[in-house]
């Protein structure tokens, strides 16, 4: 998520109340998890584990709960609770703005393009030319979709990540203020989710087509020209390559990367990366051909040995 | 489902015709299946493995289709089609009311709740302080929601029980009269459905956080700060308790519970009670430690006997 | 999909600017792919695979990309791209036409049928009586709704078949003009969706109840009296035949037969034809009673060897 404007450090400490040392003079322009993290960002850490990797990441300023050696051209802020003071801001320059209206008026419609009724439109939102959205789709704050685009009844854009921080009383909301993109001649069926990014960028690649009750999870990126059946789950930061078929029901784990032209069968169970040009079977997945033959192999094994 | 107020049994005979005997000054205060019914409420029964169960239950009043001998307290109703007195009263004292507009004048709201365009709120829907109800929801009648409460797009509280008697013409559909609550605190992803009790409760506890396309069957009851991941199906009548994770795709057959903090790994089956504080994984699950092994040595045992 | 009214070759050669031959006094009354083609029909063909298919078909007009013999009594429209002149006869003789409101004023909505707000309903819909329509259900064009047919919310009935033919720089959509027919006394679940078929009917059988989060595709024909659990996933062309029980997130390939009466059990996969009055369990399903004896085997012999 980029800001509106550079921002000093005196301008975020004052929002947060917190102490913090290194290069002052740096211009913040963004607030971001550590996997998207960018120069001119604030990011946060919060369990010694993943010190090291915040403070080499490209932020420039992390919140922190230890006090540690300031990296040259870096600003630490510290804090006793990370995650609370980073969620605090980022509602801050990203509050949930109620709708006034089922299409908000600063929301941009491209010549051509047909909003069917009982469509809702959020704030900012950006619709290309000739599209296509049916009736009782949903398009929160923010949203991007390019041009050709035709996405079915239903269908919800932008709901918010499921990120969660355990607190001993309970979980504790990530607020998100990521985004998604849709981009051109993709087709989205009917009662698809595809959850915001929590607060990088979720994307549909061109010319990928959806069929129905499929959910993307968070800052997943599927590549052009994919073709992902009824049913398929996919979760949170994936990336799945260009020319990927994944077939009805298929569940994808979070974290991972499936290979350009790879093909998932029906109802398998992604856990970890798996390379391109293959296909694949079961739950966990392996190559369908080996899968196929331990089956085989099994069912005559059973037969001679049962009876 | 409680009554308005007392029945005589009389007011109760006269609507469905029916012959009765017993203790005639029982006070009707309410209607429940078996399973949830308690003292003051008309219940029926229709098949003699279960007649037992009826006269014995905290019901007050039974609709049964013997003649037996009535228990102490208690009142017989006589009938030929217990299954359909029974519906014919619940809808008689609970129709389905056609709503006048998208949100119902007697629904109650609470102070700091937004309700976004295209939300449809039913009769007698009550809602808690400070939820955010995000656009193209669908809350049917008389869902009770507490405070702090984030639901998303699409998403759908309190449709009807899948719950139908075979018979030789077809099914007959059971009238759902119950409710669903949701407490304070819960997040409800887009998409999801939570049915209505059939004549009791649904509930989802304080803290519970679940994702996209997640199904909630009749009468089943999830804890507190639960996490469900996305495409979870739960069917009728299952108690999760506290603190349970289930990731996605995981399906829960109904009747069952599954112990505190339990954590059922993704596409897993579910078919018979299983205890808490361990990890599952499989269709139908067992330990995931053990079904690793299992897996693992299938694998070696494969190899070396195929090749 | 039938036209409007017949129509000479002249006319129909003149929209797509085409060369043809054969008997030109043919009468042209609709358009139909091939495994649903009637006599009047135009249909096409693109692979050498399936020209024979094509020509001996009930097809009185084939759309080909290759010079051959022209049967009796048939035409034949020589075309170097089949695909794409089909596709633009049905765009231009059922074109997508933008909705001028939520319930469209060519609806037909039969006595004692109640919809409730939210709803869309598209151009020519038919809706018999005493049906109830739940809040923010969307109906496309043209589906016919039988009598005391129950709806529930956020469900969609009537989007496009996924069905896209690959080209080398992507896919191309193959417009949709088929339709979706439910019976009476159907009742169908919240968030569910049944797809159009591509030129023919989707059509779900009398007395049929099916839970939520359904998909049904394109040209599935269910019979009478089927019992569908939640998350199930039906892709196109499959025949489910009356009695049919499928229990929560089976999935079924597209292009078989689910014989009559025969039940499968929670999360399995249908990859081919199974014949009726039989219970089945697994992916891909085998009978129950033996994939139950092949796991009991399986564990009993993985304990007696791994340990």
């Amino acid at each position: 998520m980029k800001l509106d404007r550079p921002y000093s450090i005196n301008e975020i400490a004052e929002i947060i109340n917190a102490e913090y040392y290194g290069d002052t003079s740096i211009q913040i322009l963004g607030l971001n998890e550590i996997h998207v993290v960018e120069n001119g960002d604030i990011t946060f850490v919060d369990h010694p584990k993943y010190y090291d990797k915040a403070l080499k990441s490209n932020a420039s300023v992390i919140i922190i709960n230890q006090k540690v050696e300031c990296p040259l051209n870096k600003l630490i802020i510290l804090s006793d609770d990370p995650f609370r003071d980073y969620n605090f801001l980022t509602r801050k320059f990203k509050p949930f703005v109620p709708a006034k209206q089922m299409i908000s008026e600063t929301a941009k419609i491209g010549e051509g393009t047909i909003i069917q009724p009982g469509t809702f439109i959020g704030n900012n939102v950006k619709i290309g030319k000739n599209c296509i959205i049916h009736p009782n789709v949903t398009i929160y704050d923010n949203v991007i979709i390019g041009n050709n685009v035709i996405i079915h009844s239903g269908t919800v854009i932008g709901a918010d990540a499921f990120y969660f921080k355990r607190r001993p009383e309970g979980y504790d909301k990530m607020h998100s203020c990521g985004n998604v993109i849709i981009e051109d001649d993709v087709e989205i069926g009917a009662c698809c989710t595809i959850d915001r990014g929590v607060s990088g960028i979720t994307k549909i690649g061109r010319g990928t087509k959806m069929n129905n009750h499929i959910q993307i999870g968070h800052d997943t990126i599927v590549g052009k020209n994919c073709l992902i059946a009824s049913q398929v789950g996919v979760a949170g930061v994936v990336k799945i390559e260009d020319n990927v078929i994944l077939w009805g029901q298929v569940g994808v784990q979070k974290d991972l990367t499936i290979g350009k032209g790879a093909i998932v069968l029906g109802q398998s169970g992604v856990p970890k990366s798996i390379e391109g040009g293959k296909v694949y079977f079961g739950s966990p997945v392996q190559e369908a051909k080996e899968k196929m033959k331990e089956i085989a192999f099994l069912k005559w094994f059973i037969k001679k040995e049962h009876n």
